[in-house]
């Protein structure tokens, strides 16, 4: 068989000569942006030219500061075609990490968003490296860009060569793209993207057996194009050719529902907080949609919300699990053939957890370094090995934390069932093992939570002399609200066995957090560590 | 991104893991076998270890004698995952040919269905360099076999040990399987399958812009397990999930309707003749059918016969194309999903052609050495490239004729239209090349046999002083009409150019045949060379 590699060039090659006349809509600050593939295609050949007469030089890093709009898009293509990588940088970063990781990764030039300039502002003069910034709007001012020299991204592509002569031969472990992930402490971690990894990522977003992503299908990726690759839709939506929806800057739920609504959207992905904020706007005044699918993911969605779109508005609703290291697709919670006949309940059971492991990557359960068994209860930490999944972080000594074996540890602890359905039940940091057993302290926060007294709770494992750790929660009241650690502990009996009881319950005003408002629960383990032990 | 190769292994342990309960049924000589993927995958274990019990050696070639059953899918799958190349062989070749295959390919072991033993009857002391045959059935007659030793296939699988280990890490360019294919003259030619080129190939099979195979799906494998791996279908079946329908020695069309229904098939392929013959039984008694396409090759299908299924049955018919040189899967006439507005009779012309190529393929139109354009009218000779299709014959000094620059030369003529759709229109070496224009003789042909008067039809390019080469037609009328060479001129004139009308028309008493029925245009070359020139 012929070695053709497998390529992002393949991909976009396919797609200008099978979908020329397919469009691409793109909500931006002045309007709607509409242009069709051959255009598309054109410009991106512009952009590439216009990176090498800058003097961009093969394999180096180029970041993006962006929205999801249509020349984030062509930067996603030019770059990595014309032997580059694409660093996509998450510009809700805090300054001293947006500074790390444009630094780490090297980048020689920047495509910044005219109103994301004043984010430079801070760390413009600690960026020698950066030889310049494409400033992406339609007339910037580029004296506002506190790096120069800085370009028009217009002008660029105006003068640009749209000739230039891809290398169909790129050898397929060739970098691609690059994003971070937060770190629990310390700078974020830098996860390298291969043509060959993007490519097969591609193909199982196309199957029917994974999103079912084709010709037939219009894409609103809601999920922000600097988050992990927009979860892959981009590039797969170019390769399938379907039509391409950009929700553009900070797009409000009623924006959502007005382009799915006007663009017949059929699929449409993003973080609960969007499906929540859309399913306010469908309550108040519904709106006949077309989505075939509602993509979810980032964490995990109320079951609450799950049955308002499935069961209110009657539109699938699709949890899928992934993270920076898997490109990010590992598992989606579709029904399969040979269970969609089950009760309802049971349907809804399945669609709520994270679903199955996509064709192509291999999971483990791994408990004390042994493979646990797939009965649904037992809980083991996920690991994942797969083409798209990554095998170190780029140029970092944090590497041999996260990897073992050849395979992924993914810092998730899960079940999973007969039928292969993975459900997370807490982070291997904080699940509490007491006497060999694990305990999930999100299913007991989750239960507490469940209380009507109770504002806030968290659960963390404390050392115990005898069962090794124990858990330990920590409740915040609703104001005007009381409830004994007697009341709590019977509620939570009514879900979870008695091993699972906190050994204590403490009141607290509040939980300490984290700066994105995530409960900081090691400050409470350091804090109470003596309290079941002294 | 970690280098986990593309091997069956993975798409065996993930249909093993996810799929465990799915069903494969077989109709048998005693009537229908059924058991489901566990069973299945014990077996294949278990069959891999008898084949190593009797000394195969890895890389060695196994051969396959055999109709669609389940055991025929075992050896799919436990010949590869052992390390060693699955050599189905064509059980309808000449008793010459079937001897050269086994000895060009080395087959050291042969599993042959116990009622075809008697093809090995006029070979078998050729066959010095095979060890073993393994006899498939319930309660084989051992000493049938013209080749000793001979084992049950049941009795070893009973002994064999299930918990062979397979190597996960088996690379993804390790040989998997050989096909031969016919030659024009000599020898049939063998491609060697690889690990990597049959796992994309599989995921090309389960792509919505592609065959869309899932787990929701039954599949019923018309197409001989010895024709092309039966298009992929039996992998790519067991890897997505599933329900595999197996027709077993020689079906009937009414027992492929039955199949059908009993087992609400979905999905099924066979060249147009199965579908012929499906037909004439679904227009005497219709039946109630699950399916969702009939996919259909090996040549291409009357369009009145893909107007029955669309139209007098609602059953979506589809045209796809491809050799055993591509494994064999390079296009499939699915309508894009951005076409579907046209009006009816441009989707029933989208569906009469080859259709769009794969994704994850090349294609180029070539003419005279230079690509021809996408423009539905200019033909040019079909190359491909990818990495399921073959770069080599095996071991065969024939491979520079179909092999250039790193393309396979189809040998087929096509033209191309904007949207990419293939149509072809003649052999290479059949086409008319007639003062730099090309000429398609079975357009001429076919266009011939429309006439009333006329039987068949043949149409060569013979010799000519001024324009290189012209169209001589022969024709053997009906019996009792007649036809005089001018009526038949104008009746072509009406569909064709003046160009492109024959020189001459000669009528003959029958047209000169190759042994499978097929117009052996070259005798007619060779005897009317001189026709126009002298």
């Amino acid at each position: 068989m012929m070695h053709t590699p497998l390529n992002l060039y393949g991909l976009f090659k396919y797609s200008q000569q099978m979908y020329p006349e397919q469009w691409i809509v793109s909500r931006g600050p002045d309007g709607q942006h509409r242009y069709q593939y051959r255009q598309f295609g054109e410009r991106v050949r512009r952009l590439s030219s216009a990176l090498r007469a800058l003097g961009v030089q093969p394999g180096e890093r180029i970041g993006t500061i962006a929205w999801n709009d249509y020349r984030h898009l062509e930067a996603y293509f030019a770059i990595p075609l014309m032997g580059n990588v694409l660093h996509t940088i998450n510009l809700r970063l805090p300054t001293d990490h947006l500074r790390y990781v444009i630094h780490h990764a090297g980048d020689r030039v920047l495509l910044v968003d005219e109103a994301l300039l004043p984010l430079l502002r801070p760390i413009g003069e600690q960026l020698p490296h950066v030889r310049a910034v494409i400033v992406l709007g339609d007339h910037p001012n580029l004296t506002q860009s506190p790096l120069q020299p800085a370009y028009a991204y217009e002008d660029l592509i105006a003068q640009a060569d749209p000739g230039i002569a891809y290398d169909p031969d790129m050898p397929e472990d060739a970098p691609l793209g690059i994003c971070y992930t937060s770190a629990t402490t310390g700078n974020p971690k830098g996860v390298m993207y291969s043509h060959r990894g993007l490519y097969l990522h591609t193909l199982g977003i196309g199957m029917v057996n994974g999103i079912a992503l084709s010709d037939a299908d219009t894409v609103l990726p809601v999920v922000p194009m600097f988050h992990v690759n927009a979860w892959g839709l981009p590039h797969a939506a170019v390769a399938f050719g379907a039509k391409i929806v950009l929700p553009g800057p900070q797009p409000t739920p009623q924006d959502l529902v007005d382009l799915m609504k006007q663009e017949a959207v059929t699929l449409s992905a993003g973080v609960p907080t969007v499906w929540l904020g859309v399913a306010q706007i469908l309550e108040k005044s519904p709106v006949p949609l077309a989505l075939r699918m509602v993509l979810c993911g980032g964490s995990a969605a109320p079951p609450a919300l799950i049955r308002t779109y499935e069961e209110g508005f009657h539109i699938p609703f699709t949890h899928a699990y992934g993270m920076t290291e898997t490109t990010p697709l590992a598992t989606v919670a579709r029904v399969k053939g040979t269970l969609r006949d089950r009760p309802a309940e049971d349907i809804a059971n399945l669609k709520s957890t994270q679903g199955l492991l996509t064709l192509g990557l291999d999971m483990r359960l791994v408990r004390d370094g042994q493979d646990a068994p797939w009965d649904g209860e037992t809980m083991g930490e996920l690991w994942l090995r797969g083409p798209w999944v990554a095998d170190e972080y780029y140029d970092d000594a944090r590497t041999p934390m996260s990897f073992e074996d050849g395979w992924l540890k993914t810092g998730d602890i899960a079940t999973i069932d007969p039928e292969g359905y993975v459900r997370l039940v807490d982070r291997a940091k904080d699940v509490v093992k007491s006497g060999g057993e694990w305990i999930s302290s999100v299913d007991l926060e989750n239960a507490l939570m469940a209380h009507p007294a109770v504002f806030e709770a968290a659960v963390v494992g404390v050392p115990h002399p005898k069962w090794d750790e124990r858990p330990l929660a920590f409740v915040v009241l609703k104001p005007g609200k009381t409830a004994a650690k007697e009341e709590l502990l019977e509620h939570l009996g009514q879900y979870y066995p008695r091993w699972w009881m906190p050994d204590d319950i403490l009141f607290l005003s509040e939980i300490p957090k984290t700066t994105v408002g995530k409960f900081l629960k090691r400050a409470l383990r350091d804090q109470y560590q003596g309290h079941l032990s002294s």
